[in-house]
């Protein structure tokens, strides 16, 4: 708590600038807009039972195999050699995933999971479920860190835009003394009256719509459609009651 | 150079990023825009011969004293134990400073500069000297690395508006295929009406504004008060020619 009494809510940009957090005594967001973290919730909304987050390929397809899970990740933009399924979300739709668990490997969602391992709590947050993440903020009256999963450790905006949309929801909740969180609100209040025309800029935009994936990146871009928290428990995230 | 056949333009905003980029390719503009590079630039401006840039109090008290120069530095906003200046631009008048050697001790600024120490070329810059900046940039035709010097390795507002201004003056010249440097200039474009206001929110305004530097802050903030450009060679910083 700060002296505001109020608890704090700061952006964590990077996987490289978490070690500067105070993880241990905060909640900490996984944010993964394209599309890891957009592809969690959905497949929790469609009634996934659970999904399993992991590092490799290997990993991913040993658990699959053991447990009889859907295993799914991409390795620039095409289903990893051994998965059998990818990292959109329009591939998990409720006929498909319900009742089952999704093994999914991803490189830079994965990581920052690991890291925030010692938070109070790690949920994971997106456009589809920005409604649920900030519910549960707002409610557990708790220090915040949004943490962006970036891209190789570089910065990049559909993540820092997603973090300034949760600040400029919940802030008034909280003691916002972070210049990211600020920075990241800033550039939301400006992108926000149309978001996919600002993505157009970002690096992963371009490497996205090479592989013919605009219609992932509009969806993961809008507000609950797959309006559920997926709460990280015991290495799987799961959606919160 | 990329495929565009223009040099790179990428921002890096915090030291902790920097062994993300290309450093040994590129020009580094070191940016510690509160306040280390304004009195750099300020000082040379001014007639100084040289700033030579340390690390430690000690090694200010030292060399100063080896050479016979004036030694500056701060901690904690007060001038520190055992030198004789402060870190503020107004303490370096012509009249003070003119043809003499200024020995200044700053953290996040001499930190990151001996990281980018095999960079093609080191020079600093803050809105005193954007201009200087600007000029040199365009002129060289070779990739930039606009280096925030950001606080403890946080990210913060002055540094990433400066980065953006630049971004916003040159681009055209350059290949800007950074999220960094959209975003930086995104904030740019978004704080410029009023910059003086906008930084109000930062962290560091709050800091520096409890020691009654709001007088600094306008000065720092403000273009071209000290159009020079200060160049690293052999451990020190000069007025480029």
């Amino acid at each position: 708590m700060t002296e505001s009494n109020k608890p704090s809510l700061e952006v964590c940009l990077s996987p490289a600038l978490l070690n500067l957090f105070d993880v241990k005594n905060s909640i900490v967001v996984i944010i993964d807009v394209l599309r890891a973290t957009s592809t969690i919730c959905t497949a929790l909304y469609n009634g996934a039972t659970r999904v399993i987050p992991v590092s490799s390929v290997e990993e991913c397809v040993n658990i699959g195999r053991a447990i009889g899970g859907i295993t799914a990740g991409e390795r620039d933009g095409k289903i990893a050699e051994g998965l059998v399924h990818g990292n959109s979300p329009f591939e998990y739709p409720r006929e498909f995933v319900e009742g089952k668990t999704l093994v999914l490997t991803t490189t830079n969602g994965t990581k920052l999971l690991h890291m925030a391992k010692d938070a109070v709590q790690i949920v994971t947050g997106s456009f589809p479920n920005i409604s649920a993440v900030c519910d549960y903020l707002v409610a557990q009256q708790q220090n915040v860190i949004l943490g962006c999963a970036a891209w190789k450790d570089r910065v990049n905006i559909e993540d820092t835009l997603f973090a300034g949309a949760v600040v400029s929801r919940i802030r008034q909740h909280f003691d916002v003394n972070c210049d990211s969180a600020i920075a990241a609100e800033s550039l939301y209040q400006m992108a926000r009256e149309d978001i996919y025309s600002f993505m157009k800029q970002a690096s992963h935009y371009k490497r996205l719509a090479n592989y013919g994936l605009e219609k992932d990146i509009e969806y993961c871009l809008t507000p609950d459609g797959a309006n559920v928290l997926p709460v990280f428990r015991n290495g799987e995230l799961v959606a919160a009651e």
